[in-house]
């Protein structure tokens, strides 16, 4: 066993898995936790990320025909509760508000005042309000598809709160489309799952599976939910982007109608899908490691930290100038879209270097006069272990700096493919999938948790009871599975393929 | 006198103004009223134009160094008392969260529940939640300036709202610094507002004047507030964007401190400065005309409507054909750092053209057999009369299309600028001061309003004398008024200089 070294981050991954998680988010400088519970602060270092995400998936969704809109806050109770499943799956978690001003009381302290006729809950997802315009817009075939986007805030108030996985504010998109019929919508549903793979495995480097939601997991009042899933670090499973076929459910509900070519009236057929801030959280848990954050190149904050060294005052002007001179060349080069962005930090402490590792940032290039005197840089890849550095020409370093982050890019996406390869077994005993799930108690330790391939009846009785007893879930039922048969891990039933089962975030 | 052509929007701007705005917002499609009493509904062409104002201040905020960042929508009731004048000023408007779920009533509906320990209030704007961090950020000198900005949407509870102008949700750039002394958080100021500035003025073709508010104007909590103000139409004041100096008032409620380079601990000094959705509303009031929206190119959702006219069906593929390539060849031009957006309407409705004519698009281009046979465009210009179309060479129009832009762009600068100087007098007895606000009873009905440039004298009393009198206001002290000795238009009183006057939005 190699000698373990120090590393940035207390604890290590091994260690404790949810306090390194913590740890990085702090010393990457991204976020932090607000005095308003659950709610965070998204920091400059944390949000260029979000930025960046939203304008590649803003790209996206505009190839396809999508626009965007902005549609209000709040939702008035009444239209909240017009499907039924979808108001049971949201009313736990509603911020309500009652009032609309604040008053003297008694005490000398202001006290809520001018009570609404009817609560508006702040929007924990749009389908509602939005179906209400769209029952305006739409009143031929004419009007349809109709492709609609929103960024936004939305408020699911959360007990038991976790930075960029779960918080009572997050971030997010909301695309809500409406069709002619089944097909078309469901298309339009996979259409979007399809872009959330393509964002997630060429843009965070995050491997995912697509699949279909069970029943019990489904977004509340959809007729199906399709999900990407990601494997993190500690093997277990984060769901990374949803997108759902609603039927004619919200049509229904919000009175969505159109005169159909053959001038029947008709509901219309919805779709509703979205990514979130928790996304920021998948990149954390995929890449990060023992030293702080590792930021995938195609959507990092910065690309490349330049740090002069400088000595002696004399050598000042010159490692400046080179440094500058190297910040502008680099500038003008475009990575994916996007110009390089540059980073230059003249502080004298010692610790710069870690600071920059712990944020994740792709290339450390550090400029003193000896590498002036030999035209070169002194590079470091956060891919590489934080000492594992190099000199190279500069007009080499520019010259193939794209490859170098495309480079980097591909490691990242190839190592979280390994691990989740490594971490995914066929697993057909139910001895072996309480063993694989309950590693510690387990007498074949070998065995440790990940994503479990097993067989499923289709009976909801049988995913309870293996959430009950193991607090694993199926994550999906993957789309490309292949039709086998088998018997259920739970009940022994027979089964028709096998679907993933994982603890998850 | 011209012959009255019809016009397509009615009522016309001299018939009646409010309802002709409202008017216009509903024929260019950009936003319409929601169920949620002053929410609206930001439709695409809308939302277009506010993602197009949001690219271009947001690289001029990052230019001077800010960084965007995300804080919580939700503020304790505790922290926006921190500060006595500034709760003052936003209690009355306060949408109150005052539970956390929603739970099965004696009636069977769904009612408030959790009720939460402290009261929430949804963010008017943000000094006092940001300020929360900011205490923890700030320690040092070495932490300042801190130059933080935020895209969200706020709530202020409004009772008479107006769409774009005044709405309960509205979204908004806030920007928030801290700086070590006075005179670099003036300087900052200052800055945001020469920024406010060149987007009015360079960007969305709106001549603005740059000013300080009164006391009884100035923002709840601030030390000085500044002001772009533009004139619309109706010749009334439209105040596009503020930049507040806010001293130590805010440092001191949200104990914002650093350790000085003599290592004394110091309140920062802080700056809050943004401009919002309101700007549409600006857009719209100052280049709208009797046909609709005019769009100023720099911003407009779409630069281009090409129109194929195919009135046989064998001449679909040649003239589709020939609409395609011309707008690939379009779609490859820059215009002031964006693509040219090009939109094709394939329609076959007469009332295609008025459409887009009411959108506001800068350009419309009819493409027939006959064009095609001439290898020339039939085009329509915004800047000028619906019917003013001319043939010219396909060539010479993608050649010079940039420069045609940038004419229609400089075309409506000017006409606002013209308006604006028409229709500013200065004003020095008090009896042409209530006869230029109050045409309708004066005996000298060739003076109407717009901006009266009249001397003051300090006095709050005069201020609130003229406001009672005439529902005047004082816009603003312009930066650039020179030292004039003269006497109070309201009280005779001595005055040192001339303020604008004006009826506003």
């Amino acid at each position: 066993m190699r000698k373990q070294a120090k590393t940035a981050i207390t604890p290590t991954r091994a260690k404790d898995y949810p306090v390194w998680y913590q740890q990085v988010v702090k010393a990457s400088d991204m976020a932090e936790n607000s005095p308003v519970r659950g709610c965070m602060v998204i920091k400059p270092w944390g949000y260029a990320l979000w930025e960046n995400i939203r304008d590649v998936l803003d790209n996206m969704f505009k190839e396809t025909g999508v626009k965007n809109a902005y549609f209000p806050l709040f939702i008035p109770k009444r239209f909240l509760e017009k499907e039924a499943e979808h108001v049971e799956g949201f009313a736990k978690e509603c911020a309500v508000v009652t009032h609309h001003r604040l008053e003297g009381g008694e005490d000398g302290g202001l006290v809520p005042a001018g009570p609404l006729e009817e609560p508006l809950v702040v929007r924990p997802t749009s389908e509602t309000i939005i179906g209400e315009s769209f029952s305006r817009w739409v009143s031929s075939y004419r009007d349809l598809p109709l492709l609609i986007n929103q960024w936004c805030n939305v408020v699911r108030w959360e007990l038991r709160p976790r930075i960029f996985l779960r918080t009572s504010e997050f971030l997010w998109q909301e695309g809500h489309t409406a069709h002619v019929g089944p097909n078309e919508a469901m298309e339009r549903t996979l259409q979007m799952l399809d872009i959330y793979e393509r964002l997630a495995e060429s843009y965070l480097a995050v491997p995912v599976i697509k699949g279909e939601k069970t029943v019990s997991e489904r977004f509340p009042g959809a007729v199906n939910t399709y999900t990407v899933e990601a494997m993190v670090q500690d093997r277990k499973a984060l769901q990374a982007g949803t997108s759902h076929f609603l039927g004619q459910n919200f049509a229904r509900a919000s009175e969505i109608k159109y005169q159909s070519t053959q001038e029947k009236e008709e509901y219309a057929w919805t779709t509703s899908w979205g990514v979130s801030t928790r996304l920021i959280g998948a990149i954390i848990m995929t890449h990060g490691d023992d030293d702080g954050l590792v930021l995938p190149p195609k959507i990092a904050s910065s690309h490349i930290v330049l740090m002069p060294i400088i000595k002696k005052p004399e050598h000042r002007n010159a490692v400046m100038d080179y440094t500058h001179a190297l910040a502008r060349e680099l500038r003008e080069i475009t990575y994916h879209q996007r110009k390089i962005i540059v980073e230059i930090d003249c502080r004298e402490t010692g610790g710069r270097g870690w600071d920059w590792i712990k944020k994740g940032i792709p290339i450390r290039v550090e400029i003193g006069p000896r590498d002036i005197a030999q035209d070169s840089v002194f590079l470091g890849r956060r891919d590489r272990g934080p000492s594992e550095k190099e000199s190279i020409p500069k007009g080499q370093f520019v010259k193939t700096i794209v490859s170098i982050l495309d480079e980097i890019q591909k490691n990242l996406f190839d190592r979280a493919l390994r691990l989740r390869e490594e971490n995914t077994k066929q697993i057909d005993s139910k001895d072996d999938f309480y063993a694989f799930f309950t590693p510690e108690n387990s007498e074949r330790p070998e065995i440790h948790g990940g994503f479990a391939l097993s067989h499923w009846c289709g009976n909801q009785a049988c995913e309870e009871k293996i959430k009950e007893d193991l607090s694993v879930t199926i994550r999906c039922i993957p789309l490309d599975a292949e039709k086998e048969t088998g018997t259920c891990i739970a009940c022994g039933g027979k089964s028709p393929m096998r679907v993933i089962f994982a603890k998850a975030y």
